[in-house]
């Protein structure tokens, strides 16, 4: 099952996502409150909708209200006070690409933080903030929490996961770098755009491999596999659970493989007018237009 | 003008605070609407219940519905979707006693972050976790933004200040500290209490002086002055508006004076039954009781 984000009656819904149809299902506070029941439920009524009228318009009156996904303004599904946890340097490759390359492997992932203010979604433009020379790419694999998390082993942790998605962790590098702390520069306006969620039992375990790639103005920037994380998702959600307790609808952002922009000799780094475009197996294509500093006005 | 979070019809709501009493405005989303507008109601109700009925009960019915502050449930005065961007390193006496002694002075403020899901307010106890040797104090202010702000400069950015509170950004020091990252260890569940807002016409500007005390089991622990910050509020603001725009309810956790526990031989850490108290002259006193792991059951 495939889940999106959506305005409708003027507030953030969760929808599944069929085809070129959307169901509307709650409220993105409502469908988090209880996302497997919510996945029990959408499954009902897709297949409802698909053996006798068709996923077409608002004519499957007993499978809710079918929209055209093309009809919609699509957000994030993520509840406003949910954690993005994302991950850095969990591909030895990306470890040995940076400023980071004289380290040897991390005994512990990573983590810094986005805010939810920062996501997006498919086909939003980014803006290159004034002061930076351009944007970096990091296509990587976001999951989903599903289930209340305390100090969980690993083996519970990989239960709550509910799903995961694209994710373009775009960074603003000179932000990123002026400190040791990097939550300036990963935080830009527009700069996290996230994909559909797909369901876990769609995909299975990470470390059975995806393929990720990432794409700009079609040539191929990125192109690794989840197989090759240097810390699995539960590894990284039971130890974020000792400290504090994750909740539904909080996102791991699982960290982006090698071949980022900022490391090239020269820099490549994205421009107004570029197309970047994250491809995962399992997970579909996510595009992100970049626009000038003048986008900003829309944050 | 103060104000505070409270519950109120199953609602996170602002409300104003006078002396024992208090008066919903407003939920705390509408309230950020307008936190200008809200704060001008706010001083006409207070004055006219003070000029004929007293602050006392319910009886004031033109001023609207006073509560006993004893009688309700406090919330942050913050949106679910705020950011809280916490300053590392911005008193000279405190990057001298840490990890980071061997620095020069930084020249960019080192920004960090929690998320709203960490916050608390007084008197709400925070547990240790239980892979920590114990909690770390850092009394500081938080600033609160008023108004959206982007690509400001340092004027417009002084003005986009809607107030202060007090702040105690209480840190798992073993998290913090395993990776280059801190955000693990600075978003432990209820580890980030926030004192009342006081509007900024009563505090004026931080740059003249606020001393900040910080009392563990009444014995002075940290006293220090917002007039050694490094990088004023204004600055703060106007750098973070380079890369991402600011809205009303984000607050700056301004960043804590010499004197916190982990950099001390021996170290001096908060345990269980301990009590830390956060001081700020014109903003009041901050009182976070410690407790044991368990307390993580209510996060």
């Amino acid at each position: 099952m495939q889940f999106i984000g959506i305005n409708h009656n003027g507030e953030p819904w969760a929808a599944a996502l069929a085809g070129s149809h959307v169901l509307p299902l709650a409220t993105v506070t409502d469908f988090w409150a209880d996302p497997e029941g919510w996945q029990d439920k959408a499954a009902t009524l897709v297949a409802g909708v698909s053996s006798h009228a068709g996923a077409e318009g608002n004519d499957a009156s007993d499978a809710g209200a079918w929209l055209e996904r093309g009809s919609v303004t699509e957000v994030p599904l993520v509840p406003a006070a949910a954690r993005v946890i994302c991950v850095g340097l969990n591909y030895k490759a990306h470890v040995a690409e940076g400023s980071f390359k004289d380290l040897e492997l991390p005994p512990y992932p990573t983590l810094f933080a986005r805010w939810t203010a920062s996501l997006s979604v498919g086909n939003v433009p980014v803006p290159v903030p004034a002061g930076e020379a351009g944007l970096d790419w990091e296509g990587e694999v976001a999951a989903y929490i599903g289930r209340r998390v305390e100090s969980a082993d690993e083996a519970a942790a990989a239960d709550a996961v509910f799903g995961y998605s694209t994710f373009n962790d775009i960074t603003s590098r000179k932000a990123q770098k002026l400190t040791s702390q990097w939550t300036l520069g990963k935080n830009g306006d527009f700069s996290g755009p996230l994909g559909p969620l797909v369901s876990r039992d769609e995909v299975g375990d990470l470390r059975d491999g995806l393929q990720v790639r990432t794409l700009v103005n079609g040539i191929e920037a990125q192109n690794g596999n989840t197989r090759d994380m240097i810390f699995s998702v539960p590894a990284i959600i039971s130890l974020i659970s000792q400290t504090f307790t994750l909740h539904p609808g909080d996102v791991i952002a699982t960290g982006t493989p090698e071949g980022v922009g900022y490391a090239r000799t020269p820099q490549w780094l994205l421009q107004p007018g570029d197309t970047v475009v994250v491809e995962i197996e399992k997970l579909g294509s996510l595009t992100t237009p970049v626009g000038d500093t003048s986008l900003r006005s829309r944050a």
